[in-house]
Order: C-alpha cells, then structure tokens, then sequence
C-alpha cells in the first residue's frame, strides 16, 4: 500500500474552501481605505472624443481620483502588437471600450461619478465585419495597418494542386464560426494597493500572475520586482484571463495614482464587454480524399475578426489554420489565414484556442465527404489518424496518441452502428447521430523561447509539504493535480500536501495556465522538485541509519530499508532532523522542467511544438423538432486522451464542462450586436446551456500514457471542447438531412434549412 | 567603482515605509469582520481560582467568544519545560498571568466583558523574593519542584583553591541586579485569522517567526503546516519578543474558537504585566589576581530569579555564568549558579541575554582589585584579555578579538588617563570616570543542534532580486544587512534588492533574532545565495558570450568579459534569458549557512558554541550630585568590535541605543512592585532615559575582521549594551568614592553610601 492518490478521484483540494465561502476572490478583499472604481466605456464602435470633462465628476463628494486617456498610461500595451492604451485617447475602436475610470470611496459613488463625466464623441464610421475591414476602400481601425490586416499566415507543404488533381473525391465548402463569451462565473476583479515599501500590489483573477506582473510593469512604468501579482481565487477562465483585458491596469493605475488600494471588479455587462471573446472566423475549407477516404489533399482560406486590438488573435488563427493538419496522415497542405481589424470588441484567447473553429469545419467536412464515399465518417477518421511514432506535416511529433480508442469509447458508448442513418423519426421529431475527432497540444512554445515550470517544495518539520507555483488553477485543477505528484513522491497523504496560490514576489516563475500546458509542464516539475526532496530525506536517512541510499525506499510516510522495514525514519523525523543537524537547513527545493519542444518560427512554421499531443473524440444524438427547428442534445460521450488521468473525476469534469461549453457554443449563446454594441450582456439574454437543455454528460478517459507526461500525462483541459460543435452539425445531418454551416445551429437556420431542402426536393 | 553599499552608512532599506507611518505593525492589521480581544489577568502573585464565571461577559452584546484555563488549549508551553498554560488553570502564579480572554466586535466591548468576569480567587501565601523560595519551608511555585530551582549549573575548571591559595589577592563581594522592562515601541501584537482552507494564519510582532509557528501548533494542537505565522513589522524586541510571552497564543486560541481574525494587541500596562523582563541576580563573585592585576582563579556564585515560570531563564543563567570567564586567559574557573521560582512576572532574555548581571560584577570587582593593587583597570584588562587564535576555559575559540583596541578607542575618547581619578570637584557635584570591558557571542549553537540560515533570491528579469529569509528585523538592521549582503554580490545598486518580511509558508526556516547570530549566520548564507545566483548568471553569460565563467567578472550590474569589459550582458538581459530559452527557469536559489559550532553540552558544558564573538568597551564620565545622590552620566564612549561594520551608521545606532538602554537600567528604570504586582507599568512611572537625561551618545567601531563571519563582520546588536552599568559604577566610585553593589544606582542608595562612607570616615 502506498499513499499516492494518483489515478484515485479526489475531490479538489480547494474545492472546501470555495464550498463553504471561504475562498478569498479578489471582489472579497477589502483593504482598510479601500477605493472602489467604476470604468466609463465607449457607447460608440467608432468615434472621436472631441471633449472629456471630469470636473462634475471630481467634484462629486466621496470621488478621489479620476483617469483618462489624457493622463493615464501611456505606454500602449498588447501581447504581440502594443497597440492598445489602459484608457482611449483621441478615439474610440469598439463600443465597450475604456474611456476614463474612477476611484471614490463606495461603488455607488464611483458609478454616479462616471455618470457625471461628460464626454462629446464624434460618431465615425464603423467597420463591423471582416468584409468590410478587407474592402480596400475602407478606413483603417489602426492608422498604417493596410487592408485592417492585423496577421496573416500562409503556407504550403507538399503538392497540393498535384493531390488535388489525383484526388478521388474533392470537396469545398465554407464555415462560419462566432464568438463565445467565456462566462466563467467570476467576472474580472482586482484589487491593487502601494504597499508600504512603494511598491505596486495586486491581487487579481487571473491565468498568469508573472504575465499580469509583466504587462503592469511596462504599462505603468515600473521595474518588474517593483510590482507583486498574487493570483486570487479564480472563480474561471477559459482563456479570458490570460492577458487580454485591461482590469488589472486599471486598478493598478488607480492604486499608483492614489495611494490606496482600489478594487475593480466587473459586473456582467461590463464584463461582457471587455473580456475577450472567442475569435470569429470564416472558413473555407477544400480536402481531397481517396476513394477510402483517405485525405490527400487540403486546403484552407481563413479570415478572422480580432475586434478592434489583435491581442492573442494572430496565435489563436495559426492553431486554426494548422493544428488539425497533425492529427492527419495528409502531407499536402495549404493555408492562408488572415486576422482583420474590425471596430468591435476584441476576440482572442478562449478554451480550445481556435481549435473549435476548425474542428467544426473540419469534421462536418468529413461528415459529408464520407456521404459522399458512401463510407462511416468512423472509418474515415481512423484511416486517417496519424500514429503515436509519426512527425506530422509540421513537424509534429506524435508520442502518444488513444484517437483510435477514443473513436471507439464514444461511438460505442453512443451506440453509433446502430444508430447512424437508422434512427426513426416521430412526429416532428428526427433524431441522429453525429461524431467529431479532435487534437489539442500540451503546451507551447509559443510566448517565448520556453515552456517551462519551477515547483517549489518546502518540506516542513511535520513531514508535511508546502508548494508554491506560479502556475494558476481557476477551476482545472491544477493546485490538485500538483498536490496530488508530491504526495505521490513522498508518498504522504493527499492531505499532508498545502499548496499556496501564485505570488510573484515568492512563487518561482512560470507561464501559467494557458495551451493546456500545466499538468505536463508544471505535472513534471512537480515531480522534480519531489524527487530533490526525497533525495534530501533518503541521503539524510543513509547516513543516520548507516544504510546506502539505494538500499532505501520513501514510502508510507517513511523512508526504510527495503530489505528490513522496520529500520525506518518517518519523513517528519527526516525532515527535522534535516534541519537541527551539523550543517542542517530546511528542505525548501525547486524542480523546474522545460519541453524540449521547438520555438515556433515565423518563416517556416515547422517544428515540435509541444512536449505532447492530447486527442478526443465525441458522438453524440440529437432530436430536431422539425415544426420549431429546435436542436436538443439526447446524448453526448466524449471520450479524452489525457494519457493518464491523475484524478479521473477532475478528467470528467473537464470533459464534460466542455462538451457543454461546446453545446452553448453551437446551439445557445450567441452575442447579438447592434451597430457593434453588445446588446445582450447579461445571463438571462445570453443563453448559456442551463441543466435543463443539456443531457446527462458522459465522458470516457482514454490513457494513452505519453512517454513525455509526468506518470503518461497529457493536458485535459481544452480537447474536449472541440468535438461538439461539429458532432452537433453532423447529428443534425444525420437526423433531418441539413447541413448547417454557421454557427450556431438555431431554430431559424434550421428551419431555413429545412425549408429550402423541401423547396429544393420540389424543384427536384 | 562598484555598487556595493558594505562599508557605507545607508538607511535602513526599511526606514522610509516606517517613517512615512506606511510600514504595516500587527495592530494596523485590519481585516474583516476582525474581533478585538482583550485578557483577563489575574491581580494575585498566588491565588488559587475558586469559582470563575463569564456568563455575563458572554452575555455583553458583541462579544463573540470568552476562553478560559478551563476551555483553553490544555497544552503547557515554555522553552524547555513545558509548564505554562496559555490561560491559568485553576491557580495562578503572578499578578498579571492570563485568566481569561474575551473577543467582541470592538475593542472597548471587549474590555467592558473583561470587567463582567466574575472571578473569585483565594489568595495564597506568595513567594515573592528568590531567598524565600530557596528557604526549605517555603511552598512551591511548581509542584515537585525541589527547593523551586528552575535550573541549575556548576562547573570547575582548572583548580580554583589551589589558583586562589597562590593568589595575591583575593576579593569577594556580591552584586545584584534587578529587572528591566524591554521597553519597545511596540507592545505585543497579533492578528490571527483562520485561512479559507482552515490554517491558521498568524500575523505577530516577534523575533522568530518559526519558533512562534512551532509553539503555536503545539500548543493549539495543529502540525505546523496548518499554522503560518508572518512577522508583522516589528517595533523592538530586545529579547522580549523571542517565545516568551502568550500574546499570538491567546490570538491563535481565540481565532480558532470563532474562526475569525482576532487582533490582540497589549496596551503599554498589560505589555509590562505579560513580557519577559530582564533576570534579576544576586552574583557572589570572588577573584584572585597576581600582583600584575592577572586574574588567576574565578569563583561565581548566582541566584536568579524567573519569575513563575522559567521560559528562556535556565540559558540566560548559563550567560551570566559562564561567558564573562571566555574574555580572560584565567583558566581557574568554579562556578555554581540557580534559577528559581518565584510568584512574579516571568524574567528571560533580554538584550545581553544574562551577559549585563554578570558584566556590572566583574567590571565592578576589576575596579575594586585594580584600586587595591593600585593598578590602572585598563591595564587589568588589557593583560587578562584573551587573543586572537586562544581558545578559552570552556572552549571557545576566538577567532578575531578587537577588545585592546576597544580599550584604546574608548578609554582615549574620554580623556582616561587625564580624568581617572584626577576630575576636580565643584560644589556639591563630583565628576569621575569609569569603564568596563564585555564580550558577546554571534550566535549560539543552543535551541538545538543547528545554528544556521536560509536565505532565498529570486532574482527578476529587470535584473533586481527579491530576498526571503525568516530572520526577524525588529529594528536592529538585518533586513538592511541582507540586501547589502546581496547587492554586494551581484553588485547591482542596494535599491534593486527587496526583501520580504517572514513568512513561515514561503520564507526558508530559520532561527530567528536572537544571540547577535543574524549578521553572521545569515549573512554568511545570504553570501551563498548570493554567490549562487551569481553562478548561474555567469554560467549562462559564459554560453552567451561563448567566454569561460573564469574569464568573466560579476560588476557593476552586468557579467562581462574581464579582459574586454565591452563585452557584456546586464544582470537584466542574464536574468531573463535564464529564463526564456531551452531549459530554462527563473533563478531562484538559496544559500545556506550553519556555524561549526558545538551543541551546549549539559554534562561538560565545554565546547565553541559560536562562529566568533564579539568584544566592546566603554568609558564613561558621570556626575554625582552629593546633595541629592543623582547620577548624570556626562559623556559615554562604546567602542564596538563588530568584525566589520556593513553599515557603520546602523553599527552606531546599535551601539548607542544599548549604551542608553544600559543607562536606564543602570540610573532610572525601575520595575516597583506591590505584593509581585508591577505598579508602574507605565511610560510616566517607568523612568526610562529621555534625551535629556543622557549626553550625546558616542560610539566608535573596531573592525577586526573575522576569519569567519561575512566579509569579516560580527553581531553588533548586544555588545554595547553589557559595559555600561559597572562603567557608570565605577565612575561613581571615581567621582565619590562610594561603591553601589546593588542595580539600579538610584539617589537614594548614593546618599546612603555616601551617608555610610562619612560614617565610617567619621568613626575612621
């Protein structure tokens, strides 16, 4: 027996915490003096601020401080382009967008304030599609910016034309994609304070605190080390918090200018505005296959809409345009993807990083293709899927891959031979059944020439661990999942193992959590720094039980002699004695680890980027009401490779948490916009799958164990939101024989759809 | 020209967040839904608890929580004999001991419920004076415990009769010395609060922030990693805030029962009823000196007097008995000293730690026997001082020894050989002169067997470092000390180096502040540490520059190649290509340090317990006010031999803060007892020197560079403070010929010495 919860489904170490109230969201610190602000955002998608005056809005009793683009930062910021200021200055890109801010003693006050700044725009012309920024007489949303292209990516491996022309089957069609609200359900939040050294403190909700400390540095001027990020409590992600809004700034630029801590916390409309939303994209997609469904060839043309700031848009369009590309045996590949400016609220960074828009267009091709082929879209998947072993078109190396056994689980689990094609229909209610494959990286090389972690054990004189990592949990488990490798190291309960949330004065330096990084890249420091520690215990108990060290075993909360246990020092003794010894100290040691995955290079866009690849798969059933148009998911399995699930029940909430973020996606939430402002900002407008419209959620664990993966583990965090739009799409096919290819699937396309297929049986 | 600040006065890195009244104490400490607790103490030396009710205490709207002996934690505490509880159990042993305690919603409602506890007491017969509690009939303070002796040593080395046979003289007298009052700023503190994930979380004004954290989870009944304590700022120690004092168990008890933060913050009256005072001592100490004024044979007897309960009493008796034979080559040492028990406030550590007892005897008697020999004292010194290179009677070795130059320095600043004995009298006021000579440890092998440091760097990407080490600053410099540590070695400028205040959660374990261990100790692991972020910079510059690491230099923020200085990488670009590139990770290292020292042995009591040892010497002038009997000290001169002085100005500020500490206690400060009840707890009553009771305070250092302590250095912390009381007496008896045995000198005891001398003169 040992103590290692590894594989065992445990609760989330905070999850008590978070159960009982207890956990601390930056909105519930309060700090003595503490100020509340509110932002004033554009009404307009387009407009020139002809005047500002805050002066009624100072006045207001209560009112410490107010900002604007005039006298608040003014070093731009931006991951890639630096485009973008903390607040609008001369001109406003989107409707949401920040004007001014301020600071009073009550949020009340601090709304009544904003109400009382009077601005003078001037309406311009606003570009609000893609179409519109390509046109090549249309303004520029940034000056110098031709054609609004804000990346553009172009590649072409092999021969496509040659394959195209040999081609048994080829076929073109276009997709469209729209943008998803991440609604986690903690709203962006800060708190930020001037400790009493000067320095800048700052506690915020957040996927990265060492990147958040970053951007808050050069924005506001200061030295790194003089700026401390602690991650709070993250009530979610979803890639919106990566690095892409403005919250912490604004709280930041507050703080210095006040001197006192300033809380910033969202509310939902304006959360909705200013978090970043999934990148809508336009894809027209051409394969080529074999007369067994082979693919031969592919092509893609993608246009994106980053909104009115690229931020991570320009990286989310490269994942579209070639990630699926690698989960293919295809060498003949062709892409041009193009990211454009348009005047509304930025999208970018979002679970699935542009891997959704591409798996519905993708799958749903499959789909049809396989029709075509008279063949199982089943069998069309495996005959392409690419083997643990191979290097993919771009250079990706396959170490492990489970598709082929999730293709099983779920099309089995669905009971997809019996039911494909076969489903009866009643009344106005058809059913089908649809399936999607999907591949998803964990981890990237792609922020800087690293993909790093540093775990930070410190072994207390209870035999029990402190961790501290800078890697963020919102909700995935990653504090559990880290917890869980330096128990099983040590092998010591679950609950002797404390870890403490990301302080970037104290905690070691790492990326945080975004590309599904953190369990492989984090997973393995993990296991690094619990093996320097467990070093230090058993050369410590050699030397006091006159035993070599390879004759001894961490085991049990012990470290013995293999060969006679009960020669034994529990790892409180060891630790203890660590320190109260000739030339004693503390156990307090680091593990780092880096893939040795390669940089992403701009010109050839070749190479393993990722220590390890993550696959899944999913079918699911669906009724359509034929009279309403209504799409109701019946049932739905999807089955993830994560290589090894560390905490099986954490696995299957992820899976299942994206398999329903993936039925928002394609059947119920959509932003409506008008004139480029959000209009439906709010739950009760945008329609998030609520328990009813979704099916008891099924998820398999495929574990394929990676080589690479700390214990085979791969990332489990985003693959299963791929599958779902498409298997939706093709399920519909499948049940009523339309082919949706905007998302989302509503009632009105549906029945639209049905309408022009009766309309087109007529002219038949 | 390097950056490197050693050497040079420069303000505490911690100076400004103070001054500008941003440094954050305990009691500034404010939370939410924080409770105020305040105690019950009992008004009794001895009294058995009849009958305690707090039913109307907990009635009181307001109060949360009411905790007593009964319902307290039943786990004793003490240093080395666990004998104290947190609240009284059914007797108590001093006026002042914790009864009860009560957390309410204010701190006013709080001190109504104190008044609302009905305590019946029987009041019993109090040991108040250590001659009653060694008389065989008195009652015990402690059941068992033999004639109350706490603690007890005797040693002999050499052969003391033979050594005081051959003696040319012999003398004898007995000196007593009473307790001081540590006298910070800051009273006791703390703000406790139970953590969202249930730990406790512990915010305290202390000297050792793990030694606080492992007697929290002792006594609370917690293992020590669900206790983090961080080290608030800190407004003094002086010995009274090691783990002597129940005020973050009374917090930590509080905080749990309510599972809210409780603040606990003594007011001036209940600090005087609740520190440890310094340990009053009756020393019988006789001499024997050859004709030369060479100490041949030393006989020491002490009592001392703990209070009720022994804490760090038993180690501060160890002090006074022993370490003044280290500072002379007399190798004939006997020595037989008792702590008791009596029912008074606790006594312990204090700054000198049992050195300044024993250092106002025998710089006392030197001066009686120099007289009598008709020897200059400073020649006795000079020729009994040990030397560098000598390992003393117990065993100490002394590395470096600056004391004859100490001699020199102080005994010159006051005009010695012009004034002794030769300073003319006017009116009624006499002038004479006085000085004394006292060594101190740096550091001490005691609390176990380890008296080492960890420090921790993290070293940011803007080239500055951030410095975790759990060594208390409580005003003496050590945070300064350790960013001069390491802007040295990575010589990047003093204001690029951080340093975060104690936490037990991040911060590596260490000791704490005590024992004068900090500079050396710690700054010998801050060199490590930073010698190991240095390392990793120059490996790192040596791939860059493709250079090797010998050829290349750490200076002036930058590695660069020695031979060409114009090649070079800024710690900045260093620091963050560390990071982003293949393998990389954030440096974040540590360095440690443990003195090859000797455990205290019990049995031989014989061993070098410390890495080097400290010397100072003062000359003082004082006036005596024949008429009134009042002491003026007229001008004071400590030379203090730190090893090196990192910042002078700091070195001077220890050295005269001592040197009027020593005054205070030697001329005003008074602890008045009634029954063992303190009656002048308070800064009115409680005469400590104002700035217009002590001259300008001079102070000179001696640098006699170590061998082994960081870049030469020795503690400086408590050295100055052990000559000044027999300096002052010895004046006294150079102005008016009497000689006070008996701390404090107060006016009335001169007149009666001066009233008896005329008596004698009269009968002569």
């Amino acid at each position: 027996m040992n103590a290692s919860t590894l594989g065992t489904s445990v609760p989330q170490v905070n999850a008590k915490a978070k159960v009982l109230g207890r956990a601390q969201y930056a909105g519930d610190i309060q700090l003595p003096g503490m100020l509340h602000a509110k932002v004033l955002r554009s009404p307009y998608a387009h407009a020139r601020i002809v005047r500002l005056d805050v002066s009624q809005a100072l006045a207001l009793p209560g009112v410490k401080c107010v900002i604007t683009g005039e006298d608040g930062p003014q070093v731009p910021w931006g991951v890639h382009k630096k485009e973008r200021l903390t607040f609008a200055k001369g001109v406003v890109r989107f409707a949401g967008e920040e004007v001014a801010a301020v600071a009073a003693v009550t949020e009340e006050i601090a709304r009544d304030a904003i109400d009382l700044i009077e601005v003078e725009y001037e309406e311009l012309p606003a570009i609000l599609t893609p179409e519109e920024s390509l046109d090549p007489d249309a303004p520029t949303v940034h000056p110098g910016r031709v054609n609004n292209i804000a990346h553009e990516i172009r590649y072409h491996r092999g021969d496509v034309d040659a394959a195209f022309a040999q081609a048994h089957l080829v076929h073109e069609a276009t997709y469209t994609t729209h943008a998803q609200y991440p609604g986690y359900m903690e709203p962006m939040a800060t708190v930020a304070t001037v400790d009493a050294d000067g320095r800048l403190q700052v506690w915020t909700s957040t996927q990265s605190a060492h990147l958040v400390r970053g951007r808050l540095a050069t924005v506001l001027g200061l030295p790194v080390s003089q700026v401390r990020v602690i991650q709070s409590t993250t009530g979610g992600g979803f890639g919106g918090k990566i690095i892409e809004d403005a919250n912490s700034l604004v709280a930041g630029a507050l703080a210095l200018r006040t001197g006192k801590p300033v809380r910033v916390v969202n509310n939902r409309l304006e959360d909705f505005m200013a978090a970043p939303s999934s990148l809508p994209e336009r894809i027209t997609l051409k394969l080529g296959m074999d007369r067994e469904g082979r693919i031969v060839a592919k092509e893609v043309r993608i246009v994106g809409d980053c909104g009115a700031y690229s931020g991570l848009a320009p990286e989310v369009l490269h994942v579209s345009a070639m990630r699926s590309d690698n989960m293919h045996r295809n060498t003949n590949v062709r892409s041009h993807a193009t990211v454009v400016y348009t005047h509304t609220p930025p999208h970018g960074a979002f679970r699935g990083f542009g891997g959704t828009q591409m798996s519905f267009a993708l799958n749903s091709h499959i789909d049809v293709m396989a029709r075509k082929l008279d063949l199982d879209p089943l069998q069309v998947h495996r005959i392409n899927a690419i083997e643990a072993g191979q290097t993919s078109v771009h250079g990706w190396k396959i170490g492990s891959t489970g598709l082929q056994e999730c293709l099983t689980q779920c099309t089995e689990a669905i009971g997809w031979k019996d039911k494909r094609g076969k489903l009866a229909t009643s009344g106005t209610r058809s059913r089908g059944v649809g399936m999607a494959a999907v591949m998803h990286v964990s981890g990237n090389r792609t922020i800087g020439n690293w993909d790093g972690s540093t775990v930070m054990v410190k072994l207390n004189e209870d035999g029990r661990a402190i961790i501290h990592s800078s890697e963020a949990d919102m909700g995935q488990g990653a504090q559990t999942m880290l917890c869980q490798v330096i128990a099983h190291e040590l092998d010591i309960p679950l609950s002797h193992v404390h870890i403490t949330l990301p302080d970037t004065d104290s905690s070691p330096w790492a990326i945080g959590s975004l590309a599904s990084r953190v369990t492989i890249v984090a997973g393995n420091a993990a296991i690094r720094a619990g093996q320097a520690a467990r070093e230090k215990l058993v050369t410590l108990a050699s030397q006091l039980l006159e035993v070599p060290a390879e004759q001894l075993e961490c085991a049990e909360g012990m470290v013995r002699v293999k060969a006679d246990p009960s020669r034994k020092l529990t790892v409180a003794e060891l630790a203890r004695t660590h320190i109260w010894r000739h030339g004693g100290e503390g156990i307090q040691v680091t593990g780092s680890w880096d893939a040795k995955t390669e940089m992403f290079d701009k010109e050839t866009i070749y190479g393993n980027i990722s220590p390890a690849y993550s696959f899944a798969a999913q079918a699911v059933e669906v009724e359509v009401d034929t009279e309403t148009g209504q799409v109701t998911v019946i049932d739905s399995y999807v089955a993830d490779d994560c290589g090894k699930a560390f905490n099986p029940q954490a696995v299957h909430g992820q899976s299942n948490g994206a398999a329903v973020q993936a039925i928002g996606w394609t059947l119920y939430e959509q932003l409506q916009m008008d004139n480029g402002r959000i209009v439906n900002g709010n739950f009760a407008d945008y329609t998030m799958p609520t328990p009813d419209s979704v099916p008891e959620m099924r998820s398999g664990i495929v574990e394929s164990m990676d080589p690479i993966g700390p214990y085979g583990a791969k990332g489990a965090s985003e693959t299963a939101i791929l599958p779902g739009a498409p298997a939706i799409a093709n399920a519909v096919f499948d049940a009523v024989g339309v082919r949706i290819h905007d998302l989302p699937i509503t009632p009105e396309k549906v029945l639209a759809a049905l309408r022009a297929r009766r309309q087109g049986d007529t002219h038949a």
